[in-house]
């Protein structure tokens, strides 16, 4: 893959360099010619640790998240720090494109907000990364990126621009969005061989605790990808605490569920490091709304069952009827809790009353409402929202999709699926505890009586 | 154990979702209804970075810190998890019912405080965990939390409430009450074999790797921990540069201090983990006072030293003569250091004197102090709060114990111990490396011929 | 070394101690006694997350990169520990003797400022490190911090107080300089047994996934490092944002160049570990200058492609013709983009024009320039900084390595480099899976047929 990954990688760089001299300039907070003082905006000061905590989970939080399998933790990480950092700089160039960004004299401006939209298409391109993980190769990856983008902004453009609606954590413009676009990828790029557990497709004691670290960093700072929209504001506040109560009963939730669901009464690791956080996505759309405790509480609750249950029971299905592999199981934990909390935005904004916000807070939840009150009409337009972001997402996964199945852009051989080998330099590695180790999984490698052998020895 | 611990899980969590709808509301801060802009308080703002920095503390710091154990990674790491998210939610309950939380018009008020509060109680909870960490089963950890969190709100309601005793990094209110109350429960779950060291009662190398992850983020932003309390005050700046100053010169005595008490002069991990954070707990409860740079670092230094002379003496006779096994050791993280700083806070107010501090200081520091300046009396108070606190919490942990001694509540079986496999589903990794490894250990499995030859083969 | 080890850790502690009692005090911000208010300076708060980052990149950062070799993890993690927080304290004094503190009265006055500078020259002492990583032993790295830091203050005054150079992120003071001192120290302790690769000097899987934590947690917090000393001005924002834009074009340039220098194309952990970071340390020194967007993506870029050579071609080099042993590849990472930063310095101080900044954002940027717009000048001054940098760092480093050769110090047997069981007790390991593994690397251990064997065992 040598030449071509590095092509992909540099000339799309090269054309951004270019593209950021031309069109790309420091927003007046980042100092223009005429600035009469040193001071910065407040509001790059509260937004600032806000953007960091989101910057952790989309490099920290996903790229450990999807290290629990045995011997793709390189690619994992590897390629979600690659992917992350390619889409950084192609977003702010997309959105600009799209009138997304902040445009003056025909430029795009640069601050902070740039960065932490940014970091929202990442997350959008991540969870599909995970619905493939282990399936698409790198360049594959690459251009699925480079596409995805595209479709993700335009879905932006649509549901947050012209319908208004409101999805302050992104449940549908990022976590919906992104775990459909990603399934759909993967039904194109179904393979007979997905329906029967692959030997390398599992987690060993570990790679389990890496993705612990992942797990981690996404549910502590999730209160800061929700409220970072609203940063310094009493809207993001209140985007933080319920997302607070959101996650605090998706943990219990999850916990007490995957102990149900398992014949034995044993917790499941991949409940605990997934259905803990479909708390965040289910609080996302509703985040900054007067849900209160109870509905907080409500939702995350509701949300850490339903991924459970989407675990042990849906996934499995689209597997075997829908010809559908999702690697991380970014329906369980994007999909179904982002739909929930699309659902619950309708609702809940159908249950607004003209006195629930005063009109400063309307201009930041509903702006399509200051001048018109109608919120059965916001309700209508946060179903149209929901319903649109499933239908790019899914039209746009599928042309992706047939896309990537361009013979020059590298399909992953059967034997190399979920293995770092073929694309990581392990050289000093190879004849190393880990990969040997590894094999002791496939029956073919292991007899028995030396298998004996090994129980006594060790 | 599976519906029962689950019950012990759901139910509480409905109980909190429908003691939520009906007695708590957002605080005026979150936005009433009347909220006349979108405007948050400056104080979110402070406070957030500070909260964020605990809040990693909780549930990664206290989590990776106690998967040192070579088997109980998940289990550690885990049940740490589960125990906070419902931690936090639980003491949002009993702080409001004994009137320690904001209370307008019969209801809790929730900002982010709250939250901060109910990572407090967290702490303590989870140190008791670590104490019994490996022998407690999951359901007697959760009847253990709940009960906990009462006692633990009924020590801060007396010691912080009534007597008004500083403690801004709660090294008594936290650290020594966790602490103790975990080791009162662990007398009485004392059983015979604990005695003897178990042969799943140790470290690994890469379990002691990822240890460190919890012992790093723990001792960087234990600062946060001491200053949150005060957060955006000149006093909360000072209880930052206090703590810094401890910490690093426990992380430099911690060091040297292990190779002393070490025979062949080597160091330990279990100091390099745990006696390095001894200063932060050392300075909690005179980090806000004016103790100076000087007084920081010997408090820092003393409390570096004396923990690792508890790791290597103290503990060990604890166990042999007390009958307490200590997993993590506690006793020398939070327990000895905690004293230490409640009894340095003692002596501080005996010595303070009415100009050391502005009376807008007094009423942050000593608010009963602000109109009568007797310091004497102020150290009688803090004396007698480490009196309560050491009471309540060995009196309400032995009283737990027994309670926990309940059959249905799942003791531990010997075979058991320190060991994942009883409640997590290891099942794909049953046949792998780590668990089977693990069993070299003991030594009726291991043949002395084939120990050689796999020394030789590998 | 059990003594010796300890005394050159408790001698300076207690000398630290003496000294803070004598000579350091609160600043004013920390509370003097006439305080009229308890309102903290609004620059604390503005500083703290930002200091909060830089210290993660420290003791997180750093310690975690460093893991990457199969058994030499303790050290690596502990070590940068043990140094960071002995580093931390000892240069407030030396800062505080060559006036770079805030002096008054005659004492050090302490805010978080403080700090954030022996951050800073911690940073200098771990890229050192990282140059002689498991090839010095641990007393003989405790008196080469204790000399760096005086070097690298000595050098700090007369380039930044002095020259009064622009280096906001301190591509040089830190970078260069640490890299450079590191690299003289590991000449004179060179050894012709390390020209050829040592069994020990490679990792393993799971260690380069530790290594990840730290490589990520110094790409995210780097844009904090860069802006921290300019926190709460527009100046700050500005060195946030290009430290963004060129730590993402180094990412994506880093994976791309691994592929093209691998025979296979195949990508490198070692370079998505380092690599990807040069982009941080080459928009260091000019961070906070106008550079735009097109500056920081083609700087960023430049230097994740030079790194990358830098590891393939010219660490190999001066290992085989200079007799320069570079554990971590500092040279790559810290040493070339350093040079390349303060290159790109000169180049920027020359074309700034009279009107590119106001007089208040000069006074921060230039402060030579506020009264004589020579901006020639100011690029001479740059060059020169480079150059007494590059000259004091390999004086001092040449200086310090000959110290370092005195017999009492305790060098590293050839057995013992690059392994963790010298200086920890590993004794509940010895037996254990990770240390015996290691072992199969060394051929005088491994017998064909036992290794036959084993593999299909496994």
């Amino acid at each position: 893959m040598r030449g071509k990954f590095s092509g992909f990688l540099l000339v799309p760089q090269i054309i951004f360099i270019v593209l950021y001299g031309v069109f790309v300039q420091y927003d007046v907070q980042a100092g223009p010619r005429n600035a009469s003082d040193t001071t910065s905006s407040e509001h790059f000061d509260k937004l600032y640790p806000m953007f960091q905590d989101v910057h952790v989970m989309i490099f920290i939080g996903f790229g450990f998240l999807m290290t629990f399998l045995r011997r793709y933790g390189f690619g994992s990480v590897g390629f979600n720090f690659m992917l992350a950092a390619f889409v950084i700089q192609w977003t702010i160039l997309i959105r600009g494109c799209l009138d997304l960004e902040d445009i003056k004299d025909g430029k795009i401006n640069i601050n902070l907000e740039t960065f932490l939209n940014a970091d929202f298409a990442c997350g959008a391109v991540l969870i599909s990364f995970g619905a493939v993980l282990g399936v698409l190769g790198p360049i594959q990856l690459i251009v699925m990126a480079i596409l995805e983008v595209v479709f993700y902004s335009v879905n932006e453009f649509v549901i947050a621009h012209k319908f208004q609606i409101s999805d302050i954590g992104g449940s549908m413009v990022i976590h919906t969005f992104g775990a459909y676009f990603g399934l759909a990828v993967s039904l194109v790029h179904w393979r007979p061989e997905l329906k029967d557990a692959h030997p390398k497709e599992e987690s060993v004691y570990h790679s389990d605790l890496f993705a612990m670290i992942g797990t981690l960093f996404l549910w502590l700072y999730w209160p800061s990808f929700n409220g970072a929209p609203a940063a310094g504001t009493i809207i993001g506040e209140r985007a933080v605490i319920n997302t607070l109560f959101s996650l605090a009963a998706a943990g219990v939730s999850a916990f007490a569920m995957s102990s149900i669901v398992d014949k034995s009464g044993k917790i499941s690791m991949v409940h605990v490091q997934n259905a803990t956080l479909a708390g965040g996505v289910a609080a996302g759309a509703v985040a900054n709304l007067k849900i209160g405790p109870l509905g907080a509480t409500l939702l995350g609750s509701s949300s850490g069952i339903l991924s459970v249950l989407g675990y042990a029971y849906i996934t499995p299905a689209i597997l075997q009827h829908m010809n559908i592999h999702d690697t991380c199981g970014v329906h369980n934990l994007h999909g179904m809790p982002g739909v929930l909390s699309g659902v619950a935005a309708v609702i809940i904004a159908k249950a607004t009353s003209p006195t629930t916000y005063t009109t400063l807070e309307l201009s930041a939840i509903y702006p399509g409402r200051v001048n018109n009150l109608d919120f059965q009409q916001q309700a209508n337009l946060q179903l149209a929202g929901l319903a649109v972001t499933l239908g790019i997402s899914i039209i746009g996964g599928l042309l992706t999709g047939l896309v990537l199945k361009a013979p020059f852009l590298g399909s992953v051989k059967h034997q190399d699926l979920f293995d770092d080998r073929p694309y990581w330099n392990l050289e000093s590695e190879e004849s190393n505890d880990i990969p040997m180790k590894n094999l002791q999984q496939e029956p073919t490698r292991k007899s028995l009586v030396l298998h004996h052998l090994y129980c006594n020895v060790n």
